[in-house]
């Protein structure tokens, strides 16, 4: 038996490039291929109610759906944290809903199913392998933090959009004299933090993989001032923390702080006391998960979309696409969930940055 | 008497254009005039105090000091919100040291000043002008609330990155049906909100201008969904302010908000009621003051500079430069201190955006 | 009788901000006043044979088909410089079909027509009107040069791109100390090289308002070589003509160019004898027209829109909308058409520029 | 004896990131190892001749000089194609001045050297070694066609200007309906052209290492038309050439045209016959060299500067930082210029890209 139907999902949260893999899949799939390809609505909520209608719909693609995709940002298909069918919120109370999704799966005549999310939407995936559904997968994540592969797409992107944002930061930095503070995204690996510190050109880096203190990243702030440099820039993971010994003195301050504040207004609060100058936060947010993809976004997502098309027609399944030495390759989906992708500390990339004189706040 | 020595300073907030103002303050008076000019740093700090040393210094600018200033944002002068030398913080207690001013500016051999800012600026310069320093100004704010000219450079610069901003944000609120919340610049007047609201396709746009009712938001919100429409995009500026009968009732939220939380919070905490869907707030801070400026931005920069400096060529002081109906003229800073420039909530733009549906909380 | 079906048409060049008129027209027009729309498929192409059948297709337009046009480049109803129906090229010969499209507008149903274009769209827009046809008019012109309206939308995105284009070639002529000629759009009016010139930091801009001298633009290089500036940057009109005494001694080269060679080759070619060193043409060509449209595109194309679509709404044919000090206001189409909005040599904007050391060749 | 004083050279075309690696190199040399440095002007032009004064001028760099660099393009120390000092032109001839290069790094009391550049630099600096001159050298090509580093600095920002390009391109072909022609750079590689064709949808990618078949991108183009897809978008890099059997046909027409014309005026000569529309061609040219670099740019050229740094501490001359697998490693500079990094026409990125539909004229 052959595949004819496959559907196409996006989960997790919002990713550029989601749209380029769309496009890949519905192109390869129709034209190469000859399927029917169904785009599943927000994440598999369009399969566990068939009934189920958001904004756009399930819908069959056709060439004409992907025109023009590969550029957007966003998903056609949607999205949603709210639709695992192993833990559905139904009013009060979470049911396990999967042989809904098996039966509407089968009564769609579906043969198969390119689910594109994180290690979220991954975890799940596997869990419906296990009930019997033919599945490949393509990673997605901003955060670049899943193992099997060296790079997600989304992350370059998201690199480019803080290094701006960083290079605009330095020029009012330097005008007024200023430590400023910019949050970036990262809640388990500092990747983003990282690459877009070094490109922006940032005198402190604060990563979730290195507790810092903040006695160390005010005393970088004062050595500048005494060799003439006036300002300081700060980037900060939003899962950044404190070491241990900071932590007492701080839980005073957190007491008046709402859940809206985060990582880099924590730090701004621990650094008030050591540092007497005006400091600014600026916490970047949902701006590093939209626009148009950067060429390299484009090219792996493509890339991406290609591989997984010749997967489900090779029928090999539970398979993720992933990307080894410039090559992309079949990885099982259990790899990519099995450990996240995290910055080493005692890495070179992290030694030539301390080289320049960055501080981790170590 | 002739003039031969100038100075030239930047005050107030970091804006976009000010490098090309003294480029073109600097190019002209050198190469037309054959003037020394003095770039004073960070605002009037270096004639408050001669021995005052920034991390630049004040010092004699050729025309290699401005090559390639252009698309450069920041000020190379650098720039200061503690310089007011009628209200000078020294220690515990304001002083006035603008005698001191006035003779450092004679021991200088300075025969007049060329003075970027916005109203604090201009306001400060009506001043030194009364007890007889020459000045010419310039005008400079991003929100663009100055009464004398029809537009400020950095406006341009500003309302780019804000709707860019815009553009990414739309991508990740259709692909998660969300309602988000993004605070742009704005403390009095609305037209960064307005301009990048309606470029960026906002569904409401809450402004100093008009108080806002939350239910009236809330309304838009639910419309919209009502009619198929999954997400909804606020811009809120952050002088916007709730309508008097919404205050009592958001006092007691406010009451566990710190300092740092501004206008779009606010908001966002008084929808919560109303709107049962995940809120994302995004602050857009200082990625609107940096950045090298637009093209519009640097042409009108540039042409303010040339003026300024045939001002002070012709004698002409206690003038300011002034864009009226694509003309650059001069008009008296009295003038531009006088009224500020706000958005008139009937008119014809106003009226525009209603037309397409856009919500002001009215 | 009131309207209740209006087509819309997008004719000649491609500019940005023609989808956000669209958008506007559509949005008020269906949500105000309940209108069918009917988008016309390039330009005229779609009336003067209802058969017609591009990629696109004649096709009502709902709300959902312009969702997201706001940021898109282009147009979505097409363009083409092919479908003036008084000069209609079928096969080998001119014909005049103005009396089917009559005739096709009637069949349809259609009460009014929204015509955005340039010039020569107005012109048949005109005598359209003169047969009985309905029109309101948008005027559309990256070049900036419609008299009736102090801007067009499309112009200041072209300059943005066009300036950072020579942001960029800039960096590379300083590295390599080169002659950079870069060639902008305008046949008839040099708008854009002006003012991405000024913007752009050039050291000469060839307008066609000015016919050049090519020594006046070799003697500026080789002053700037004397003074020590390494490399000069020239911006280029493709409609810049050299003065009367120049053209003999290039007609002998021009022999040897074809015709796919512009202006700027033109003034390479006839400054190699004067200036011994490497130069470098760009032109900038189609990317000035592409793309996502500028803030201040956007804004006024959607302005232009909402004017449009209460013209049409008024029954106020034969008005085009024009920008005037700011204000929105309908002008007679033949007023546009009339005169061309070119640069004046003596203006104020052009003193400025000469007098921060800018050669026009003159 | 260790290593005082360290010359460093820019050398051959421009390309963003140098200004990256100068800054990267002068931190560490100075901050780590206390070093002086000297900035060589124009490639070797400073070192033929100490009393060589171009615009800069040889200088010893402080970190002052390198302030704010990370973010700029092109280069602060200038190049020079004509400062081989193996053939040295003086006048007329070429003359062998090396030995005078030698005296004159000795008189200056240099001890080391950083040679950035591409395979052109990195001979030169070969034979300089084996005359004894102890040098570490920094690969730079836009082009990636340097066959010991996975990648260089410059070909990320060149593929992410060209991919913008054709995004602003596409909007365009689509409204018009019309073949676009889009030349980038690549003389002997196709790299540039393979990824930006790739993420900005080309229908068509000519590069050097797959001679075109002229029909098989016209049968492309009306396949594509036939199926109701208006427009092509046709990628060609600066070194493509026609196979055997089109050569005849177009020399013919190729003794119309000038030097001037590159390879997709070639192709498009070459379609005319086939294919009966409009076409319009676009040669990105210097663009592609200029601007702030990429993200990804700033930390390759950071890590190779640190890296370079180090090697020369470590005293390891004749080596060339690279990048392998992630990782910033040290390669014999001969390596470097024995092979070049050529597009393989079967490896998987290719079969990728065929398997979208994209025609390669084969």
């Amino acid at each position: 038996m052959s595949v004819k139907r496959v559907a196409i999902t996006t989960g997790g949260g919002d990713c550029p490039g989601l749209n380029a893999v769309i496009r890949a899949v519905v192109t390869v799939g129709k034209e190469r291929f000859g399927w029917e390809i169904l785009g599943v609505e927000d994440a598999l909520s369009g399969l566990i109610d068939l009934d189920y209608r958001g904004p756009r719909g399930n819908r069959w693609l056709e060439l004409e759906d992907v025109r023009g995709l590969l550029s957007r940002g966003g998903t056609i298909l949607g999205t949603s944290n709210r639709s695992d069918p192993f833990r559905f919120v139904d009013g009060a109370r979470e049911t396990d809903v999967s042989d809904r999704v098996m039966e509407n799966f089968a009564k769609l005549g579906l043969d198969a199913m390119v689910s594109i999310g994180g290690d979220g939407s991954m975890a799940i995936a596997q869990k419906l392998i296990a009930k019997g559904m033919k599945i490949v997968g393509v990673p997605k994540t901003i955060d670049n933090d899943l193992g099997a592969t060296d790079q997600t797409f989304g992350f370059d992107t998201a690199i480019g959009i803080a290094t701006e944002a960083l290079d605009r930061i330095r020029d009012t930095a330097d005008s007024h004299d200023r430590v400023m503070l910019v949050e970036v995204m990262g809640r388990n690996a500092g990747w983003i933090a990282l690459h877009a510190g070094i490109a922006g050109g940032a005198d402190a880096i604060l990563i979730p993989e290195i507790p810092y203190r903040a006695e160390a990243v005010a005393d970088m702030i004062v050595a500048r001032r005494a060799s003439g440099k006036n300002y300081s820039i700060i980037v900060v993971a939003e899962g950044a923390k404190p070491q241990g010994g900071d932590v007492s003195q701080l839980e005073a301050r957190l007491g008046e702080m709402p859940r809206l504040m985060g990582a880099a207004h924590r730090v701004a609060a621990a650094l008030e006391d050591h540092v007497g100058s005006a400091m600014r936060v600026t916490v970047l947010g949902h701006i590093q998960r939209g626009g148009s993809p950067s060429t390299f976004d484009r090219v792996l997502a493509t890339r991406y979309g290609v591989l997984a098309a010749q997967l489900v027609h090779e029928e090999q399944f539970g398979k993720m696409a992933a990307l080894r030495n410039g090559a992309i390759v079949a990885v099982d989906i259990a790899e990519a969930v099995a450990r996240p992708h995290l910055v080493d500390p005692s890495s070179q990339i992290m030694n030539q940055a301390r080289a320049l004189g960055i501080s981790f706040g170590e």
